[in-house]
């Protein structure tokens, strides 16, 4: 059996690992182990019967809901199917550009939804180095001017995926002066607390070039159920909304999102539980002869190894039910990496233990 | 308050009665009154607690239950956040070619989905007159083919909305000869028992330039879940598998669609009902002044009215809470037909009651 794509890895995994799905501690995926809170569960079942009833096109409860949470009056949010769907309207717009700059390793979708519209995509690479313990985050600094010619458009993560590195909002302004289009991927800014955040959705209403896509599925554990928004230019997102059907969002992921941005308790505690928990989890990685951990900001650690991933990943399955996710799909960092999410105590302590015993 | 878009008239209306949502009798929307079946709720319950995986991106158990369903093989089938995400896929590929043909009065969503590409649209009404009490369905005779040049599409729906028509599968055989890719869409032809229906899935494996799109959600109640499916070659869907992100389905529509496609007794059930449930209330509104319904084969019916519908409608939601859809979206309609879908019998009965008394 091959490892399938991003998503379909732990049917894939069960197989090598000879147990069922459930049996699988999975740090593969970057979702909080602490979710689906109870008042998403709750909420969705109260919702059940409504499945009957077509969503509203104009989800008005649920940009309400947003635009109580960020600030910002409702026309400059656009809730998608997953961020993912919302990523693939943004590709269309930067293939209008000679060229996206996309700032490498870079989650695999960026190119699948540039990609579907023939754009051009140049790679910058931040400096992940194997002498280094930390990463180049300075984007001025990676970003060699003289490879781009005319109108160009960027995305970028922030904090970055895999290397857990967080942009200052400084870091980015810059680009908006530089470039036609700024896509800024905030899927994991959730998971820093409030008085950390370097969000870029305060400057939206500055910058018509700037587009800052949020997920709502990792911070509370709901990749499943399909949701995120856009924050942009209205005028960009009633364009948007023309290139995609009326109904995209399902009415228990409205539901649940409301739910979500309401669940101020659930917040709190994921804001208690991440900072301790990753510094326990790198700690006990940086200890690992062979293995080097980077600093990261978000609920996942990206990991250099000695000896090739995919081995130790076979051994982690087989021996102790563990799933770490290889960077092969990130082309600039090869075998020589893997990216763990930040679990419970007991789940970090496990991998530790197994990670000792490889 | 303005009557919104599809999907967003119940509020609408609730707020014209004067009276809660769940109050409102809805004949405006297509759906089954006789779903959603408990195996699809209680199958959603049961995976509740899987929203915190990803859905697997090659939808193996789905497409495996649908390839079962339509005894063909999975490669043959793709499935969709709703057939509305596939019909969009659809208008980037008919935007191909010259023009796109539109049997009309046609669905609102199909003039958005080859806007969303800069199709251009050619329309060729059906004969729908108030002298008439059916609708001319002999497509060779609409197409008046010198209005065509080069290579074109055509999208289809069969049974047709809003006049319920239903094409024989030789009716449209000759336009797999004629256009250059023909989109049939049979949201609406599971309504028909195995025995009626004509749908073109036994031939797509002939006609690379067939498209056949499919929705779950009129004939289960789902229409919030989200959840349709597309039978074209394989070389297409893999095309255009690139075009949308991999996630696009949510877990509980999967689920969903697998209980229902097992659920023989709910689909037993419905084929039941429908018949002689719509033959009464078509003698129903036959027998009422001024109000002409046309024979249909779905699960609605189009009534031609000698009044304006607008006025109808307004008096049938502030005198007894009951919406019917107006056709003003179909532009060649006006204000003069309204369609209602067939509910339960004491509701049809409600029904012509309010009209008689209108």
């Amino acid at each position: 059996m091959r490892q399938p794509a991003h998503g379909g890895n732990l049917a894939w995994a069960a197989a090598t690992a000879g147990c069922s799905p459930g049996a699988i501690v999975d740090f593969s995926a970057s979702i909080s182990p602490l979710g689906p809170p109870y008042s998403i569960l709750s909420a969705i079942e109260l919702q059940l019967g409504n499945i009957r009833h077509y969503p509203d096109p104009n989800y008005i409860e649920l940009r309400n809901a947003l635009s109580l949470y960020h600030n910002l009056s409702p026309e400059w949010i656009l809730p998608g199917n997953g961020s993912a769907e919302l990523l693939t309207l943004a590709g269309r717009d930067l293939a209008e550009f000679a060229a996206t700059v996309l700032v490498t390793p870079a989650f695999g979708d960026y190119f699948r939804s540039l990609n579907a519209y023939d754009a051009k995509v140049l790679e910058f690479p931040l400096c992940v180095s194997r002498h280094l313990s930390s990463v180049d985050c300075v984007l001025s600094g990676i970003l060699d001017k003289s490879k781009l010619n005319g109108n160009n458009g960027i995305i970028i993560n922030n904090p970055h995926n895999p290397t857990g590195v967080l942009f200052s909002r400084e870091d980015i302004l810059p680009l908006l002066k530089d470039f036609a289009l700024v896509v800024v991927d905030e899927a994991f800014m959730d998971f820093l607390p409030p008085q950390q955040e370097q969000s870029l959705i305060p400057l939206v209403q500055d910058y018509p070039n700037l587009v800052v896509l949020r997920s709502l599925t990792k911070f509370y554990s709901l990749p499943g159920l399909r949701i995120g928004y856009v924050i942009a230019n209205p005028e960009r997102l009633r364009r948007w909304g023309c290139w995609r059907d009326p109904w995209s969002v399902n009415t228990l992921a409205e539901v649940a999102a409301i739910a979500a941005l309401r669940d101020k308790e659930f917040q709190a505690k994921t804001w208690a539980w991440l900072p301790p928990a990753r510094e326990k989890l790198f700690r006990g990685l940086s200890q690992i002869k062979g293995l080097r951990p980077f600093e990261g900001a978000a609920n996942f650690l990206l990991v250099e190894s000695e000896e090739s991933v995919l081995r130790l990943q076979e051994k982690l399955l087989k021996q102790h039910r563990l799933l770490i996710r290889d960077c092969l799909s990130f082309s600039q960092l090869g075998d020589r990496f893997f990216r763990v999410a930040v679990r419970s105590e007991s789940d970090n302590q496990r991998l530790i233990d197994a990670l000792v015993d490889s």
